[in-house]
């Protein structure tokens, strides 16, 4: 349990318009900070106002990237109040994110108490308008100022949040993929089930590749072969054949996504068979040709469900399902952004209310 | 051509003691900053105080580690003067790294200015002690405050210098080094041949296996087969066996180091073979049992040549040359130095005067 200090602002800032938010545009007026010294543990937890942070230029964080960060999002409910998703998912995965990057964790029931704490401070953040929710993003950076490379012996666990608009503000159209044969996002060995900045930086050149070519994201295969689909952009990747879902396992390159965990769950529950083994993007091209590629869509907690209408793989293309969103798709959407916001009985138990 | 502007301190640090630098625990008085903004270039160089950074928390560095840097030294010389070892190659590796990254890079002519001018106004910082020598440390960060995963809009060029003490300060001693298996620093596609921050996040959990199994340092296989060597530490490796000098060709996974490219360059001077082929760590241990593993050793700027005495793969360990240092790494260490320190003539041509 931790012992939180509040220091509140005197000087609120003007909401912004809920009808532009974009995503990660503006944030609320306040921080949530806890510091992190080896020997002695987390201590000094605070909120703040939302405030620069002062950052000896020999940090670690900027030099040898050692941060990691989470992604999560409270909802306004039809009654006014607010809500998570599986926030105990979150701080799990931050934890295996942690180790595996040599930086310190907070226990699940101080990330949630944190969270809860931030997000209730800057309730009147929580927009109303349909489709928008307060982005919350936990991150920890390493602070010592230290060039050798080694783990660092400060940290601080941060929590900023941002009001984000709808991600599909005139209606879910499907985006068009470029399957990556170059860059690589993962290999076996790695950080790709890692939440870890390096990841990101790493995969920022295929996106402008596809930017480039007229694609809005990148389909990752495997590092090892570049044979097996893996993710999409920055979410995981769901591909229904002939009645049966594939998503690429979670062996260790693959962002254990709490979305993607949740669409697995409600499949199941409705008795739609999913199968977690690899597949080949051989695969995939193949079943199109063969009228066998039904639905193809990407999840994540920014869009929840991305339908991909089109593939693009070494100058052969898929189109899938006319360019419209799938019948299994659009399930999952209502569902979980009905259970998200409130307006569908949560009947998983993967809601927890700010009170 | 930069246009420096210059805010001196009027507050000199005291200068530590130059028998107990260590390595990046202290640093000058002054740092260089140029920002970079999309559309508008490089703009507003400045030496100024060596001070904290204020970021916004919400800076894409500080989530999706947007970040790359460089490593190189000054060395003061018998006459008092000062010099730099080979900085146009740390310009252009940089300019490889920040195109791989999507960060934006300065010309080699600007590069090269900046850490003049920062070395001349601190110059007195440059140690005058046996091996020691004033550490620099050029970043890039991109500061953008933006939480959607795309290229920054603005960013930050900084040079920070650290005086560092004599890396052997009791004599050279060869190091025990584990042979990693489990876990992978780089693979094709990815981003081992560049000084980005990411990488050396990933790698710290088997810096972290090793200590904690005896040994100083990892010796990193290739990503996709975990069969060939590639690096040692976040140095470059290289093995002679019966007669031939090997290391990892620098084929995307491998970080193409200065020391590393001078080693290779001075023993084709020697009319030394060397092979940059893909070696099997296989063939190492062969090697080693058969009598023919004569020296192993890694290359950096920081231990410019760093002997290897013991290598552990899978439970079979590898003692090289009694635990000495071989006669050839020890004639590039001494060669190597000698250029550095001005002891010997630089009839190579790698040494600028910082004038």
């Amino acid at each position: 349990m931790l012992d939180i200090r509040y220091e509140l602002t005197q000087n609120k800032k003007e909401k912004p318009d809920e009808s532009a938010l974009g995503f990660g545009k503006y944030y609320t007026d306040h921080m949530f900070i806890v510091d992190h010294t080896e020997g002695q543990g987390w201590h000094d937890a605070r909120i703040v106002p939302y405030q620069p942070l002062a950052l000896d230029p020999a940090a670690m964080v900027l030099h040898y990237a050692m941060e990691s960060f989470e992604g999560m999002k409270a909802y306004r409910l039809p009654d006014g109040s607010v809500q998570l998703f599986r926030p105990d998912r979150n701080a799990e995965r931050m934890q295996n994110t942690n180790h595996r990057m040599c930086l310190p964790s907070l226990s699940t029931e101080d990330f949630i108490q944190a969270v809860k704490a931030l997000v209730k401070t800057d309730e009147d953040w929580v927009p109303h308008q349909e489709g928008t929710s307060l982005y919350i993003r936990p991150f920890v950076i390493a602070t010592e100022p230290h060039l050798g490379v080694r783990p660092s012996a400060t940290h601080q666990f941060i929590i900023i949040c941002s009001p984000v608009g709808a991600y599909y503000s005139t209606g879910i159209n499907p985006v068009k993929i470029f399957v990556e044969d170059e860059y690589t996002r993962a290999c076996p060995g790695g950080t790709g089930f890692t939440k870890c900045g390096g990841n990101y930086a790493a995969s920022l050149i295929s996106q402008v590749k596809a930017h480039d070519l007229g694609y809005e994201q990148t389909l990752w295969l495997d590092g090892v072969e570049h044979k097996y689909v893996e993710e999409v952009g920055s979410m995981n990747c769901f591909f229904k054949i002939d009645g049966t879902v594939y998503t690429a396992p979670c062996v260790g390159t693959v962002l254990p996504g709490v979305t993607r965990m949740s669409c697995i769950e409600l499949l199941k529950k409705w008795g739609i068979p999913v199968s977690e083994e690899r597949l080949p993007v051989a695969d995939v091209m193949k079943a199109s040709k063969e009228g066998k590629l039904e639905e193809v869509f990407g999840t994540g907690t920014a869009a929840v469900i991305s339908p991909v209408g089109e593939l693009r793989y070494e100058g052969d293309v898929a189109y899938i399902n006319d360019g419209k969103i799938g019948e299994i798709t659009h399930k999952l959407y209502d569902t979980l952004t009905g259970i998200q916001w409130g307006k569908i009985p949560d009947d998983m138990g993967w809601t927890v209310k700010v009170d």
